[in-house]
Formats: C-alpha cells, sequence, structure tokens
C-alpha cells in the first residue's frame, strides 16, 4: 500500500557505535522507515558516512545533538547507548511520546538488586523494569506488540536461551546448572579503542573473560527461570504475556556462562552444556531435533539442524538468523546445545528491527532477509 | 664439554608435514643434536627448506627416502607420520637399534581395543603398547628415561591433562564426569589441503566438530585413570613408573570432550569444568592454585597463574609452555580449569624434544627456551 | 507493475563456485529474477544451501545436471565456470535463445591471439570475440544494453581500469608505461583447494605471484588502449558503441601489472601509477578529482573521494561499489589512483547482475542497493 | 671464553613498547648480554612480563624509573622511544658513558632541515646527526664497529634499502625515480590503542596511508644517495667510513613512497619499481640475480632467491632476515624488486643487536640465528 510508504519515523541515540552503524545499514534499506535524527553527542555535526564509511552513498544524514523536539517527533526510537547512559533521558523521552528500543542493558532485568549487584549501580528508573517486555520474538512475542519500551536483549544471551529453551521448556532438561561455554568476535566489545581490542592483541590469540562473573548472567538465568515458569511462551499465541514467577524477581536458576574473544570481527557461538532433568537417561539426536525443531517451527529467524550438522558462525554472519544443532553424549549424559548468531544483527541491530516490525505491526521479516 | 658436542644423532620420518617442520626449527638449533636423515616418501630429494621456508639458509638437506640403515645409525627417530602409518616400520626400526619418539597416536593407548574403537582400525602390534612410555614429562618423567618407544601425547591432551591432572591427584576434584570444551588454531589439522582448511573457509568462522566422538577423548580418559589411580606421578621422583591399574585397559572415566577450530594458526584453549569430589562444597581460588603450584613447582614448561590471572594464547604461542589459570564458580559448584598451549610445540615438536632430553640425559629445556 | 514480477528466468552454470553463491544470494532476492536452473556438474541432485549455506531458508533448490532444455527457457544464462570451460557449450546454449553473461575470460580478450598467449590454449570459438561485449557498464554501457554475450571483467580488471579510465580518456595520463601493484583476498583464487589458500599458508602472510604474466594483463591494456582511442565511452550516451581502434587487435600499451594475495577473503585495492602526458608537470589533486568525478557523475556504483581522503578495503565489502581516490605526487612527477572494490560483487558476481539489469531494461541499481 | 660470559651490560629506554618486548625476547637469550634496567616511565614498578608475557619465567625484573647512575654503568643503551622523545635525555647519556643505539627516527637524517621538513621539529642536537651512523649493518658495517651512536634504521627503509641499494651501487638501475609500494602489519604503529588499528578496523581490510608524505621516505632518499655516492660501501671491507657527498645535505634522488598497513601482525614486504640507467634495455632476472647475490655474499642475514623464487612475508617471520627476489619486465623496462623482513626484528629489535654484535666485537650473529 502506497500510503504505508515510510510511515515509521526513526529516530536513533548513541548512533556512532558499532551496533548503530548495522542498524542504520537495515534501515536506510527498510520500505517502511524513515531516520529522521541520528544523535551522537560526540560528534554533531559531523558526516554520518564518515563514520560508518558502509553508508556512504545511501545515507547524507549528518550526527544531531540530542533534540528533545525533534525525537518527540519518531514514532520509535532506539538507544545504542551503553549500560546506565539511558537513565538520563529515558523519562522524558517516553513522555514525549515514540516508542522505545534500548539496546543496553538498563531494562532488561526485572530486578533492580540483580542490576544493582550486576553493574555495580543503582537502577535510578526501577519502576519502568516491569513495563519493559524483553525483547526476545521467539519467547516474548505478544508482549513486544504492546510494548513501549523494548529491552532488546544481550547477544549472548540471545545465542544462549534461543539454544536451550525448547529442552527447558519441554522439561527435558534440567534448569540448574547448566554451563555456556561462548566465543563471541571482538565487534562484541563496540568500538572503543581498548588496548585489548587491538589487532595486535586479538589476532593469532582467544582469550577467556570474566568466568562466571559477565554481566549476561543473570539475563541469562532471568530468562531461564522465566521459560520453566511458563512465563515465556513460544511461537505466535495470542494470550496476554504476564510475568506472574517473575515477582520472585530473583531466580533460582544457576548458569556458569564462560565468555571469549576469538580472532575475528563478528559472530557468537554458545556451546551449551545441560544435564537431563528428571530419571531419563537416554535420548537421541532426533528426539532432541523434534524437540527444538518443533518449538521453532514457524519462527522466521531460527533453523534448526538436522542430527549430524553442526552450525559454524559464518553460516549466520551478516544474517538475522540463529543456527542450533543439539547432540546428546550418552557417555557422560549430557546434552550439548550449540547456537550461533552474528552480534550485531540478531545479537543486536537485526533483532531490534525485527522487534520494531512486531511492534507496528509491519511483516516481521522486513528489511532482515 | 666439547666431546659431547652433536651426539646425538636424529632422523625424522614424515618430515614433510607441520610438526616436523617445528622439530626441525627446534633441532637444527639444539647444541646436542644433529640432524642425520628427514625421511619423506612423497618428495624425496627435494630441499627440505623448499617445503619449510623457516628452515632456508639453516638447513641444507633434501629429503631422504626411507633408509633402514641411515635410520639404524641414528639414536632416536621421530615419526610425525598420520595414526597407523608407523605400522609398515615400527618392528624393523626399533630391531635396528634407535629409540623412537612417535607423535602420532599409534602408542598412546594402553588397550588395543579402545585403539581399535576409536581409530576404527585393528592394532597391528598391540604388544607394544604395555612398552610405550606415554611422553608427558610432567608426569611420566620416570617412565621416559629409559623409554625405547615414547607415544608423544596428543595436542589437545596436553593442554587438557596439565589443566586437571593436579586437581584430580589430590582428590579434590572428581574423575568423571569432566566437561573440556577446546579451541585449535587450524594447523592442528597439519597441511593436507582440505577444503575445510582453506582460509575462506576458516577466517571469520569458528566451528565445532566431532562432539564427543574426538579420538584424544580416551586418551584423556586414560590418563585421568593414570592420574587418579597412582600410576602417573608429578615430577621428579626416582620411583620406577608403572602401570597397574592400567591392566583394566578400560577406564571408568568419562569425559565429553568438545573441539572446535578457530581463525588462527597454532595455539590451543583448553576450557575444563570439573565438579568437586566428596563432600566440599567451598573452594577458594587460592587452594585451587595451591594445589596446582604446588604440583607444578619444578617444572620447568608449566606456569600457574595467581587467582584473578587469565592465560592467553598469545602468552605460550611459539614456546613449550603450558599455562594454567583454576576459579571455582561457587554458583554452580563447577571448578574451571583453562590451560594454554602451542599444538604445535608443547602439543608435539617442543614436547618430543623434551622427551628426547630426558631420555638421553640432556638438561630438560635444552633447545626449548 | 506487477506483471513484471519475477519476469526474468535465470539459469547459473558453474553453479558451485563462489561467484556463484554471491551471484545467488543476489538473484533471490533481486524482485523481478527467478532463479529455475543451477548446474554443477560435479554434484548434481545436492542441495544449493548445503555447498553455500548462506542461502540456507532462501533457495529450496538443487543442483541440476547441465540440461538444454532447461537452459534454453531462460531469458539469460550465467556461466561462474573456469576460462576454456564455456567451449563445450557456448555455441548451443547461445543457438537456444538466452542471452548469456561469462564471468571467465573467454570472451573477453579482442583477439584470439593474444587470448592463446595468454591463457595457453587455441581459442575454440573465436568469432564470438568481436560480437561479445566487455561488461564494464561505465564505459561500455550501450554495447551491453544489446549484447546476446556479455564478457564480465576480470576483478583485477575492473577496479585497475575504473582507477585509470577517466585521466587516460582526458589525455591527462600517458596509456603507457602503466604500474598497477594490486592486492586480492584470497576469494579471488576460488573455492579449488590449493595449499597457498590453506589458511597456514594464507594467514599472517603477503605474496606476489606472476609479475608481469598475470592473464588480466592483456585484459587491462586492451581496456586502456579502448579508451585513448575513444572505443570505450564512458557514461549514458545513446551512441552505437564500435570498436575501430580494436580491428588492431594487439595494444601497444604496455602495463606492468603485480598482484599479492593478502590474509583477507574479499576485497581488492589496485595501487596505479601514471606518468602526466606531454608537456605538464604540475596538476592538484583537486584537478585530479575534479576529472574523474565528472567522468563517473552519474554513475551509481562509483564513488570518488574528495582530495585527502583515501579508499580502504572494508569500505566496499558487501557492495557493488568502486571507491577511487587520486593524488599527485610532484617530487616524482607521478599520478597515483587507488581504486577498492569487493572482488566478488563489483569484481564478479555484482557486476553481472549489474549488466543484466541493463540488457533487460530494468533499473541498473536494483537488487545491488 | 667463560670470562666474556654476560660481559655486556644493557638498558632499555622506552621498555614498555614492542620493540622493546622483542628486543627483549632476544637478550634474554643472548649469551654474552645482560638486561641491567629497563626503563619505562609510565608504569615504573611493573613486572615486565606482565607487559610483554612472552617472557614470563625468563625475566624478573620490574619496570625502572629512569635513572641516570643506573644507565651509566651499562655498555650500551637502547631506546625504544618515538621520534624527539630521545632529545631529553641524549646528551647526558652520551655523555656519561654508554654506546647508544637508538630505534626512533632522531639520529637517521644527517640533514637537521630534512629531519625539521619531515617530521614537523626543530632538531635540537643537530651536532650529533654528522657523528650518528646508520645502523644499517649490510652498507655501514665499518662505520658501526667505533659508533658512539648508532641510528637504528626504520622497517620500511631497511626492507626498501636492502633491495635496492645492489642495482644501485652497480649502476644498473636508475637512482631517480624510484616508486616503492610497501605493506606493513600493524606492530609497525606500535601499541598505541588508535582507533584505527583496533581488530575491527583491520582485519579484512587494507589502507594505504600518506603516499609520498612518509617519514621513511627522506631515509630512503638519504641511502640511495649515500650507495650511488660511494659513502654507503657493501660488506665488510676495512676502510674507513666517510660521508662526503653528504655535506649536500639534501638529496636530489626522489623516491615515491606508499605504503599501506594490512590485517596481519608481523612483516613488510616492499615492491620497489626501478628504471634501468643509460641505455640498457635487455637484461635479464639471472643478471639481476648475480649482481645482488654478489653485494650480499658474505651478508649472514641476507638471502636472495633464485630466479622464478618469490619471497613471502611469512619466509622471514620471526627471523632477521631479509629475502629479496628480483625481475625484470621488458614489456614496460621495469626492474621489480620484491623485500620482505620482519618489522619487528630485521626492522627494529634484531637489527639493533645486531649493530650491538658488531659494535661489540661478537659474532654478529651471535643470539640471532
Amino acid at each position: 500500500m502506497d500510503h504505508r510508504k515510510k510511515h515509521i519515523k526513526a529516530g536513533i541515540i548513541g548512533a556512532a557505535s558499532l551496533s548503530a552503524g548495522k542498524l542504520l545499514e537495515i534501515l536506510v534499506q527498510h520500505p517502511v522507515v524513515e531516520v529522521v535524527t541520528c544523535v551522537s553527542e560526540t560528534s554533531p555535526g559531523a558526516p554520518i558516512a564518515r563514520c560508518h564509511p558502509q553508508l556512504r552513498g545511501a545515507l547524507d544524514l549528518v550526527f544531531d545533538e540530542y533534540d528533545a523536539n525533534k525525537l518527540a517527533q519518531c514514532d520509535v526510537v532506539f538507544s545504542c547507548k551503553r549500560p546506565t547512559e539511558t537513565f538520563s533521558f529515558i523519562e522524558g523521552l517516553l513522555a514525549s511520546g515514540p516508542r522505545f528500543i534500548d539496546l543496553s542493558a538498563d531494562y532488561r532485568l526485572k530486578s533492580s538488586d540483580v542490576f544493582q549487584r550486576w553493574y555495580g549501580v543503582k537502577h535510578d528508573h526501577a519502576h519502568l523494569l516491569n513495563d519493559a517486555v524483553y525483547g526476545l520474538p521467539e519467547w516474548h512475542r505478544n508482549g513486544i506488540r504492546n510494548a513501549v519500551l523494548v529491552a532488546n536483549p544481550g547477544c549472548y544471551t540471545t545465542a544462549s536461551i534461543l539454544a536451550c529453551a525448547p529442552l527447558l521448556s519441554s522439561g527435558l532438561a534440567a534448569a540448574t546448572p547448566i554451563i555456556i561455554d561462548a566465543i563471541s568476535g571482538v565487534s562484541g566489545a563496540g568500538r572503543g579503542s581498548k588496548p585489548e581490542n587491538q589487532f595486535i592483541s586479538v589476532s593469532e590469540n582467544v582469550r577467556a573473560y570474566r568466568i562466571g562473573s559477565h554481566q549476561h548472567t543473570p539475563e541469562i538465568e532471568q530468562e531461564v527461570e522465566a521459560i520453566v515458569s511458563g512465563a515465556a511462551q513460544p511461537g505466535f499465541s495470542n494470550q496476554n504475556e504476564a510475568h506472574p514467577p517473575l515477582k520472585h524477581l530473583e531466580s533460582r536458576v544457576r548458569v556458569l556462562f564462560v565468555p571469549h574473544v576469538g580472532p575475528y570481527k563478528v559472530g557468537i557461538m554458545a556451546n551449551c552444556y545441560l544435564r537431563l532433568a528428571g530419571k531419563t537417561h537416554r535420548i537421541t539426536d532426533r528426539e532432541l531435533y523434534d524437540i527444538i525443531h518443533t518449538a521453532y517451527a514457524r519462527e522466521p529467524f531460527v533453523r534448526v539442524y538436522e542430527p549430524g550438522e553442526l552450525p559454524q558462525i559464518e553460516y549466520v554472519t551478516g544474517t538475522n538468523y540463529c543456527d542450533i544443532a543439539a547432540t546428546y553424549d550418552p557417555r557422560t549424559e549430557t546434552i550439548v546445545v550449540i547456537s550461533v548468531i552474528d552480534n550485531l544483527i540478531k545479537g543486536a541491530a537485526g533483532q531490534a528491527v525485527q522487534n520494531m516490525n512486531i511492534m507496528f505491526g509491519v511483516d516481521e521479516t522486513t528489511g532482515l532477509l
């Protein structure tokens, strides 16, 4: 319909970041979105295409200062700022009208106590946490549709939860403990000029970091709990989503999350090790496949692998897909689920656009295939 | 002493391989070794430095055909052939005099049944398995000293066993199940022109393979069993080594080993997940450090990290070191031990030279620092 | 217009190659193209998405055997075969109806003698060389419109000619000698499992090859000659293109072309060194910019950089752009023109689609932005 | 001789830099050198092995503050500071006794005017420039022997001059103009956390920079002039070196130097394009080889390739070698000479040790093979 052409006006805050660059790449080609303002307080007035060279010729805007009036005219605002950096503007922005998709961690956790424990800072806007919807479409689609504030999931969390959720939801796998050994490309660390992200430090190297203390740990635990409690539901059902068990704000689920950085730019692989729940001791790879495949049968961005096939990071690079394979090791009675995503797309900008599409009633795959 | 100059005559079989190239790099600089023959049946007569350009100017030999007389004059022969490829010459070679260090998997397993199950081939020389000494100096030094046939450990096994052994030996960690999630550079696959090792397939990618079915699994399990049974002992003790429990040739230990290939040339990181044995539920990182540090206090090639420090692959690249750090996650009651090695050095050629030094009474670090 | 939906039926021969994979990525998203057959004689029946994992979920076809009837139903056929491999089918294919875009070098050179000298093989279909149109839209757009057989340019040639042509066409730079020092990612070598393209041989390395003897040399020389003679014309003029000087089939232009392979997947940088023609000894970077910018002012896929800016390979990765910057070194009286392209897109599949768009009267950028 | 054990006391200023790390790697294994102080004013008191992890276990020192007394006890002091940073201490240091090897550009140029033009800063110690010896052993060995102040050459200059010098010295190639198109790994930029050296900016990318304006240009021109004037002489002659033509401090030689950064850590390839001098129009690759090979016949660290062979960067990685190959392109009457070095070794730390060995009468290859 011609009258829908460019009917969503979008603004981006923190527009000089890597994930904002990817978001802009997607939005400039999105048939119904018009980008009206890109806020970068470090370099207002600078051409956006100088910061994001891949946009040269495709986007002629310059970075704006934060302009409340300009943002108020947007239908949706994305923030690509770092944790706690949304606190200064969130209330004003929401009051002025736009729906808000936050790519930071500021509204992902339901408990402000948990936020404070893992981020080391008191949450200034704890009352927003209950209204915020966790923007993982495959498990929170209903909530996302009408949400005013969507908390776009962490990259590691997206890969981890999509991998484990069907086996947890079905009751096959035990919810605790779960070991997740993951590796990410350096773009996960953003564009900041840290010594450890210099080519000289990354190339021909792998390093682990924050073993057991990475801030995506509580996010994974919260979502595991939501899944096993039924608060998060797969698919396209129309029932209203509620989070009854999440009033017990702290999860009893325990995940050991061990992240690594590898010598490549984009992509995450999550290797998830789960135990069987209950008394089962035998399960086939085919049964694992069936459970996961059934959960995601109608999902446009999840591809489940037949037994014997394994995903690789490059299979999803540049896409919004999450690819998943599961196998059972009878010798140690352990389930291994491996998932891969492009951390800047399904792990950030692509998922944000998927959420936007859902929020505005646009076909969910628009701009993403 | 001048009369010891170049007193060890060495031969190499399978000398065109990557690990042989690294072995030659070390041996041409080794003060008491003279390389007398390098066998490569695919390219006899070709200059070795054309195959291994890093030797240009340092080694003027050409590849030889397999010449039993020439090999018989060696004090030590290294084989860098692939599994089962030593079967055609092993008996003749040993009968002719030289001591033998095999870098393949042919003599690492004590059980010919286990060999057959994991390598898919009947072992032609099963009677040699009991005499062969597993060439991990830190745990089999006594056996190595007088060994005629040393089975140089697998790269993944070296990293995994050095990481886990002290905690197993001390009884702190449970021997089964153990999860080991490891990543290797592509040199682990050798020089063969496989499509999956092309730059186009490896760069900007990570892939898992042989989950739970990699052939280093039984090797790790055998050594875990040797350690918990006391058959393998740390350090420099003078007692004769024996393998009493290994007459029960099959280990009851169960390890889930999940290997990956990452986009870099050399280096392995092993992430080992162990549970506490017995009723202990609390242990500090300092206690873990103390156990591991004590076990390796006199080892020249193991560096144990203080709590809070983590090894990275590049810290050991180009060296014979194994660097190890351990941490305890109280939330999931899991011990994480991380170790890194250069897979071509401590995981292959360097360890072979370390074994040779021990066998010939040369200072163990000669040529390796 | 709805009736134009999917109105171009396309076939691909040599569909298992890297460039075919990229071509398929573009075509499956192209709004008016339907892919009807993908020929791969090495693996007929195999799912295409297994060979090209990025197509998983987007293309459900399997590879076909070569089927003359199926190809005859196509409006356009692309060949991604290697040089001389089109000779066996070209006549039959053209007789059966489809227009043909060849990504190999088989129809790029106007002289069969030159072909034989550089490719070492007699040209079986020399009579086709005069009718074939060299598929560089920026300089042969008129010819491409009505062409039955389009010879898609070489990757190095595309980068080199786009860089040098405006300065040659304007008479500012001398046509001979020209030095072009270029570097390509390994995808330029295709998917073949050659030892020199293994990760272990490419990573942390750069190598030069075929200095002065690379087969793109005569292609560059032919096009330089076409440009200086006026046979090739920039832009969108409607005059019929003719090749009068190309009856002197051999160029007197002399180019020294020195290619390198660097440790990355995609992208070419061409560094072109030209001398000033005539008696001029002074020219400013701004004047160079003006000449190049004017030549390409209406080109959708050429971006010319202002003085002081330099293109980088990643600026064009994943795009059909060629980015160009020129600078004059008064100390040595040398012009340096640097251009970058994605060798698989503007250097192969993207340019092929650009040609197809021109041939079928579709907007030239369709599927490419 | 035992009494020579550790008879050279060495100090390093700027010891936290990448080149200092490589220098320390070499020196800790050097049989007659004792490292007595490592100055790093940014982190005095910090363990050196934390900054240079490859030294863990090999060097137990901590970084010192600048201590004139400690440095005065050294026989030799190396500085790895950046240009102009030696000005504050050079006079005091030299007056206190040690011989000095500077790895910066501060004393490489004979003309303080040229220094000021290219480095943008007035030279504070111009009177030292005539006494400083340019530390390229292959062409200035005599001067180095007795030098108090050695200016260790730039990395690009080392590769470029070693490649071109024999053909210039013999009169075969014209001294001007010369085009040098070079590519370096990112370690050439040191350890500074610049955005352009982040992995995300370097990987899968190549960029050119400072075309015609890189500060190694005048250094190359000065040495070309020294070679063609006979002021620099190859080999081991015993005549006293003098620089008569260098009183005309400014070279009339003109070099166009075009540097690039590629996606790898270490190594430089210089592609040098020269014209034949005089009326010669024909020369064979064999003749080129003979000239270059003869010039370097006794050089321990230059390897000249037979016609048909080409060096690759990885052939010299980790070594002090410079590998060189030359070919003549009769079509454009251009000589192409390609050379490769490890920029941190022959281009910095290795060459510095080679100079030290010459200065102290130690075998020139000690610690470097």
